[in-house]
């Protein structure tokens, strides 16, 4: 079992790379191994090494002695130079898509929190329109990747070096309509419905008219229906067909959690009992998936937790049930997610650092 | 054309009692004419002939004159002497069930926000599970009652003398689904979704542990799937059964607004201009519907307004829509709807103090 | 008594500005006369001869027969066109510092909204730091500005041709302070304080970090402590100096609405009757101002009105008090206060338009 | 040096219990002797052997193995069984009046959450109104009662057997005020003004008018102007005297967190150096506390931490400042200085488990 490792973080600054860097920090397998900070520096910083981390996020400010941690001038020589073996990249889709075959060439090992890698299927990954320079490596690069999501590829993500971090939408819908599908109990020609809300957070740090607090607060908002990024990991992950789902994500007016309801029919009736024993089967030996068995789930009880929590209520002819799944958009959603698979990359103990 | 009225409410204290008022207060054809507000008044305000309405709402003070309002000791005797035409009653269930045969035996027209009479058919109407006191007389009152959505009822409100208003979640899933499903679009075996969210507003006023400040904010949660008392307005006045639609309402961390989610399978494919007509013809002469053409509607421009807002994407297969439906869930989905019927049922302009 | 006025808004596009839109289509006198809407126009929506008001601002669509209304391309040649009576600018400071004499140069009566024209002292205009192109014009147009505050210069603003608006801040303050420090109460060398706390909508429409809903939301802060530009404002209607207060911005997690809490020492012991009949006596003839007498003012009572809403809490000593001040910052602190400025100038009832 | 100790907490519900609970499950000198939760149980329950802490605080399932934990019916025979040593009350302030002196009497430490044991003035505890039943014993009992902040009173906590933890307001003007005003730089005949904003927790869990979400949510307000039940405590622990500061409480629309805006005059002209120096003299070897050089701090970096956070601006004649002071109410203001006092107690590294 791997004792420690040296992890650099990309993108930093964002939401997301702030809540790797908090997991990171206080990860019991990384006390005294802080990661390497990397990024984009201006030229008054370069002068005194960097930007302070307390500065970035002042909430980090002496989370287990940060306080001397710098966002340091990026270049694949510091990369090298500190002996990182574990590049986080919380950075855009295109960055990743040009920079993760550079750091599998240097022999890092990767996790990506990115769209950039996540899809199979051509056709779904059109949606991001990437233009690889070299079309060769780029599939090389993209047969690697492994969809990071413990839960339906542990064993794949154990010997991984790349893992593909799944989206925040994507993760809530897939956890709680995978074992159902998979199953066989789900009536697909009837057609699934996946109702999806998140909070602002999810829309990213720049400032946006839709971010804007006049725009956001005391406001909600269905977009992107029928068209969401996501929809294609969706498609691969469970196993359907772009016309046996709708899935229309929602702005919440709140920082942070998602929370998705899940419309199906069954092919036959089924009991309350019947449905919980197939997610709990699935999700045995998943110490990240709580199952909610009296009450749904709600938001305020998963935000600022790594867990994706899941519940359900069926109708009385046992034919259609409405599934209910919560998780935090920055953790289980993306960063926490990122170091569950570091953990089980890394043969350590699945939940180490998430609890 | 009737150029006044005296009216009455009962309920003032409420969410929906506030804004009722409000818009009596203001209405162009009442100026001169403010509403006799009755209720409940203890002892110590009894010497003083009753609650200043600028105690009971401060926003209200000075509204139109409004200072020496006052919320007056409720008796029918009261109502008689101020010659009482129209009594809105913005009062619990039970109550309304119990008052309404009394104040239409003493030849007062009534509008009932309650969901007391709101549904014709015995079945959906055991989830409130009345005890009435006398059958033969609520069979007949239940007969009188006109289900108050002037979209739909336009002309049988014009001659009526009981209004049952609709509710708030009804109004919006009603207004969005009856026009398709009446044209015959709809797929009804593949069945609909309505997922709807609201603000905490329509969980009333008393303090509760869900209307706590610390449950609601930051917070989102599903609640009652499969169960809540507005589904039979649904079904009997969309004209479907019960296992052609699942609704579950939400609660939104803000204060006002309904943002309802449809999904549904068309029978045959549809364009977007074929979708639109349909709207269109059916909302011909409802001046209190808007519908969007190029955005969905969002919360934000929908509060604080006594429209329903609707909009809907398609499918690229023409075959599968999504509906958005807004309003303010005390406006449009209760006081703003009831001031509509009182216009339309005196026979003045619809929207008659409503803009 | 002037009938009717033709009325420009330029700066329509912000806050302030559809505040503004709504409180002047809907005004009494203004019926039928709606306001032109002048601004910048990109090249595409000149072909369509402007962009509507309704795709602007959603919530104005069909507010009094608004639909057919656009925003149309600024030119002094289209006000002379319409013949505009009275100029609204909603425009930034530096705009307005060269607009304003142009517009009265050609004749009409100005309102304008920014900070430009509101200080007498130039020591105190150093902080906007203008740079005049005819600095004695610009001498000659400030000598002809009148401070827009009714309460305060009601007679000066009644034959006035350009009024210069207060600020938000400014309004909230020197309504709480003008009539007790004017009546010679105050004992100013142990210093006032101001701790105010102001709405997003304050900080304007322009997406900003500050203005981001991960920044805002669940947060407080304190800002420009010492050195907020409506300091001028407040020194010069005051009638103090900037030895003698202390006032401290604060940024509230909510949409809009501004309280000031104002602490002064007396320099003789008050009564609590005392007090309230200075305020009185100074209010006397101003509508738009409401006394509070039991319970302090609180934002949601005074959000979506345009008063300025006053109570105060005397210490046992007598000797010390809290003033609690709230408005609607784009209200009574914006929009509101420039149509009961227009009431004034044009011997309208002071509040037409307002309740 | 102690190495572990048995903790008992009475009053879990609460929101100041569930983070009490939190921080000692993962408290690193707690691993393996969980707290004993105790208070009262309803019948039902008692079969159970008592309500799973699952259920009352659903984010902290899992938490460090707490699956397991309960709240158990509160004896005394309870905690003599499991051996408690310290005892935790987060309970009302008559309950703690109460109960302190015979869990004292029966060998165990106290840390009380509550006002009740705080002052050492019979006419500030006036406020609260105890009616004791055996006075000599309270007067005893108040004798060996130390005020929790180790900022203040370290070497007296560390002996201590009974701490009466200070309450939130107080704790983040006392740390603001006391090194300035201790170092005689305060000219306190000129008067000290505290302007402290709360968010909703601080109101308690009891849903109430107050609390309801549609009085808080987009509203701001004062409350108990020289009245609020803190002002005993930064009497005492500042050391000055009532007429010397005004204290003003307002409630903001937010879950969590204080901010405090101090303001003071000098009694000599002073540099922002001085100023800072004074305060990192005073705080030196006090980890919880966080001095800002630069920005002022904001509830969103203070909230979630147990630091209290600590920055001010000087005018530009030295002689005035205001000083801002940030915490977590439920934390610093509440469950982590309880925690801190423990850790001080027992001669553990004082910022043990609050990082």
């Amino acid at each position: 079992m791997t004792k420690t490792v040296q992890t650099a973080v990309v993108g930093v600054t964002g939401y997301a790379g702030a809540e790797l860097a908090r997991l990171l920090l206080r990860h019991p397998r990384l006390q005294g191994t802080p990661p390497v900070f990397a990024g984009r520096v201006d030229e008054r910083d370069m002068a005194r090494g960097g930007v302070p981390l307390s500065e970035i996020h002042p909430q980090l400010a002496d989370c287990n002695g940060s306080g001397a941690l710098k966002l340091e001038p990026f270049s694949w020589e510091l990369l090298a130079r500190r002996g990182v073996g574990v590049l986080f990249l919380a950075t855009p889709h295109e960055q990743s898509r040009e920079w993760v075959p550079e750091a599998l060439r240097r022999g890092m090992r990767v996790i990506d929190l990115s769209g950039a890698w996540r899809l199979t299927d051509a056709a779904n990954r059109a949606v991001y329109a990437f233009e690889d320079s070299d079309a060769e490596l780029a599939a090389e690069t993209q047969a690697q990747a492994v969809y990071g999501m413990p839960e339906l590829h542990r064993s794949r993500i154990a010997g991984a070096r790349f893992i593909a971090n799944p989206g925040c939408y994507a993760t809530s819908i897939i956890l709680a309509l995978r074992p159902l599908v998979a199953a066989g109990l789900v009536d697909l020609s009837r057609g699934i419905v996946a109702d999806a809300k998140s909070g602002v957070s999810g829309a990213g740090k720049a400032p946006t008219a839709r971010t804007h607090f006049m725009h956001a607060a005391d406001n909600f908002s269905a977009y992107g229906a029928f068209t969401h990024r996501h929809t294609g990991e969706l498609l691969e992950q469970v196993g359907i067909d772009a016309s046996e789902i709708i899935f229309t994500p929602h702005l919440l007016p709140i920082p942070r959690g998602i929370l998705s309801t899940i419309y199906m029919h069954f092919r036959e009736p089924q009991t309350k009992a019947g449905i919980a024993q197939v997610y709990e089967k699935f999700f045995t030996g998943s110490p990240m998936v709580r199952l909610y068995d009296k009450a749904l789930p709600q938001i305020q009880y998963s935000v600022r937790t790594c867990y994706a929590d899941i519940g359900f209520q069926l109708a009385a002819d046992g034919r259609r049930a409405v599934v209910v799944s919560c998780l935090d958009n920055l953790l289980k959603g993306a960063s926490g997610q990122a170091v569950q698979n570091l953990n089980v990359m890394l043969d350590w103990p699945e939940s180490e650092g998430l609890e």
